[in-house]
């Protein structure tokens, strides 16, 4: 069975630009931190800088993960949410913000140190733009990657997970697909810098989730962590797992363990209205189901069906297997 | 247990703009009538116009589909695979070509007549236009309304169930949605114009499936019939039902229950390099094992579940009521 | 030439899920009216409850309105941005709920009286669904048609412009698309009750705003109130008129006029990052500069191509016309 | 200015599923190729396998473009349009098929080299999948770079562009985006295999065209072709340039000068039911509008608009630039 882990933020309040005080109340973060535990199988926390963690609480938020038992899977350096960062932070035109994003940067990596955390998960959410004829393509795309590289490569014992999105909150971010990232990764020359996939990033990019899986996982075993959620394809809903699709979460699944994948399966939901916990345990649940049948048989009737190809063999079996 | 049956040239040739003499082999109608008679729970059949049937051979057509025990659900008149038709038909620009396609109509109304068959859809596929300016929007409309309201006029024995489709073949059809199609229907002020619904149209539309039930029904019982199939939501890919998604079509199963929908389940897809039968076949047996599972008892279950609108409870009990 | 006017919120600060804080600064109400006033060419304003004017306020705004020679165009009641309409308003599954949103609306009639203003803008932006399985769909519905219908029943004064948009804040809106939208005007029996087109909305719901003109304006002079602005086609992105797209713009002023529409070209957009006059500024010039062509002889070559058809008589009849 | 060109089937008839004898008449070769060479602007031909050119015709067809002044551009390797190719070719689960693949691309090489053509614009359209658990995603990705890689290591004097399509006619392409695709061409490491970008593949990927060539030009100088067209961003629909969007026209070419791309200028349309002479000339004149604009101080302009990212000065300065 699969390590499973959520992000904090998804127990908490929630907004959109139409209703920024939120939909939900603020709960206690020590409320939020007994939650996640509460989840059956949950063991890892991800948490995300200025929200649920800063340089000056890591080791108030420390005491409190061990007094529930979660390990901190990684940090997710705050790229987004502050007014600084609106028109980019790693690679914004104005070289103060570039260099205060970088800054920040190697400070996450003291915080994910100081919680024995060994990944960051770096969403850079407001890099990129908005118009046509916004953005010096080249010169900011490679201001990104080289503030990336510098940080990664004066940290070797973190591993760097790039997370990328095709939009949201810019009309298109420079890292927005899994092969864009993978080359970005890649021109790093560091071992330490790979990408993360979201479910749901991918589906609104028109990817095949299995597919971006593979392709990251072929050239260089770059796949370093993964994020769940489920949405309606065009755009990222963050809905819990299961409540669009299903075939593809077993396609996902059976690729991410031929590919050897060994990180974690991490929730990342955007529950606005519902319960919290009970959106993230249910999404647990749902991806175990899966998990719990893929033993090795059923792997090796997987591959017998992906080298067959026949796709009517295929969908009797899914309903077969899956189904009552 | 709903009726069930399937569009008779989904067991043919498949065609596309690139394989143009298609990815399969031309089989003979007999074959393709018994493959369908084949499939456990298939009772009746719908049948294309100069594809499957004409007014030349239809007696003959007649005797297959009784020796095979099948019903004739609806007779789908050929306004698409004629060149005569390639810039429309019933409100083609073209007064002649307009004249043609109210004429090859009636003669489908005879067809239709003739095989005790007491439904035509009508997809008008080419009626529509491809660029900005290219429509006089106004004219073209009526002209589509008013030939459609001709021949159900005279035909108050046939109902007219009209499929919408956002696009394809033309970039915008006329009749491209759930309610763009009612408010035709409703102009014609006849009780025997209606709307079919097929659910990969409504996806590409961007509807909720249930939904467009719900208001076809709710403004005048308008749901004339079903076709069924799944896609990846941005495009008609005619697949397998349960292919990509689950949770749709157990909320459109409980709809149209629920709005005492009383038609056929057709099968419309385009297998194009899969086995036709079978995939027919999956495509029934997943709508089934729902039909099945949706007992008094579970329905009274969902009417609780949709009063509460409690989203991790509904996943829970999807989840609980459905998987293994 | 057409009458133009702005939402007075697109000058204040802009806020989403991941910066709820903001992009830019609050300003000074005066000063956000001032700005609108110095657009050159735009006579009228809308203002949204809450955000811009409330029963508390209205005669302070009024004046201002009337300082700087605004004519108050429309109210939009907040039907979105309070923490108790995060799951529903005027279709909300709790009675109390629903009971205060018809209260409030009954509040944005008294206050669009007050400034003289003739027509709510109606966006019930919460009122919808995200998950499958999650509305009573024939209830909800008809909650939000009846206390609409009461309130539009009770002010025959006032026009009732009813805005879709198929999804945001809520993955599903109930007011979805224009025929949609439509139906529940019609069934009101209202002759106030009207649909408003938000270009942007119908380009995310797969529409040709051109034809959702025709549609709105055939079936009885239903075209209320049009909201303008650009996007990318999969996104409410609220971008500058003509970022994106042009030839639609042309083809939507021609019918508009064809059709006698006769209310407000309104801007609404969302400029996150950019200076807000400008961006209001620049869309009323590109929709200007169109408005300005299209001349008498020049609506007449325009119904020239359309009853042509011909696409390559029409592109180069765009590219001569408008392009230098 | 830059070289223009056009794919000679665009001048041909024209088909899709519904359709399949075709919207249009056929015409014999020399007219397409006379049609082609009429084009004001137009030096080069791209020419498709089997429908334009096989090996035993290349002599014939050689002369008819000397006799009208025209250059091969590219030969476009027949692998869709054949039966034996419709589960796939270079990556095709069939041994025998892949190894027919492998032949037959050999024989396009000759067939270049014997019309003195310079590059071979591959792309492998049945190359995928349809469905989940179809695909041994990493055995058919890696047949299909090897059996690229095994064709252009043997023929270092031709260029291989591979033009990536992120569906049909497979539901999912192996080579879907640039980034994906530019992997793959990276892995061969070979200097002759590089990407055509096709506007339209491009805008259906999500992605911003000019970001695209940035991406491709930056990681080796590997954008070897260009294919021209416009749709409405959710399908292939491959229409006249200019139809639907106009800035991100202006901001590609701008990029493509700016990255010194050097090659052809290609129309890539499917002109179902227009003039296909027609439809590329407009095409080839609004790009020409756009390129005649491009001087040197234009440039310059352009590049203080992009290095300012102010999205009101850039919308402002395209209209005062290009519209009268």
């Amino acid at each position: 069975m699969s390590k499973y882990s959520v992000i904090l933020g998804n127990l908490g309040n929630t907004r959109d630009r139409f209703l920024s005080s939120g939909y939900k109340d603020e709960l206690p973060k020590e409320t939020l931190i007994r939650q996640a535990a509460e989840i059956e199988g949950v063991k890892g926390i991800e948490l995300v800088g200025t929200w649920d963690v800063t340089i000056d609480n890591t080791d108030e938020v420390g005491e409190l993960l061990s007094k529930y038992g979660l390990e901190c899977v990684s940090i997710i350096p705050d790229h987004f949410s502050q007014k600084r960062w609106g028109r980019g932070s790693l690679s914004a035109k104005d070289p103060d913000i570039r260099q205060q994003a970088l800054d920040y940067t190697f400070e996450c990596v003291e915080i994910a140190r100081k919680l024995g955390c060994k990944t960051l998960n770096v969403w850079p959410g407001q890099d990129g733009y908005d118009y046509i004829l916004q953005s010096n393509l080249i010169q900011e795309r490679n201001w990104l990657m080289e503030n990336i590289k510098k940080v990664a490569a004066s940290a070797p014992d973190i591993k760097f997970a790039l997370e990328y999105k095709p939009k949201e909150p810019r009309n298109f971010s420079f890292m927005a697909r899994a092969s864009d990232t993978l080359l970005l990764a890649k021109e790093t020359q560091l071992d330490n810098v790979g990408v993360c996939i979201d479910t749901g990033h991918a589906l609104v990019a028109g990817e095949n989730v299995a597919e971006s899986v593979v392709i990251l996982q072929t050239y260089g075993k770059k796949l370093f962590h993964m994020h769940f959620n489920d949405n309606y394809g065009s755009w990222d809903d963050d809905m819990i797992v299961g409540a669009i699709h299903f075939p593809l979460y077993v396609e996902t699944l059976f690729w991410l363990k031929e590919t050897n994948y060994d990180g974690w399966f991490s929730m990342d939901q955007y529950p606005y209205r519902e319960d919290g916990q009970g959106a993230l345990r249910e999404s647990v649940r749902f991806l175990q189901m899966i998990d719990a049948t893929l033993t090795d048989s059923v792997m090796d009737e997987i591959r017998g069906l992906v080298n067959t190809g026949d796709a009517v063999q295929s969908q009797r079996w899914l309903r077969e297997t899956f189904f009552k």
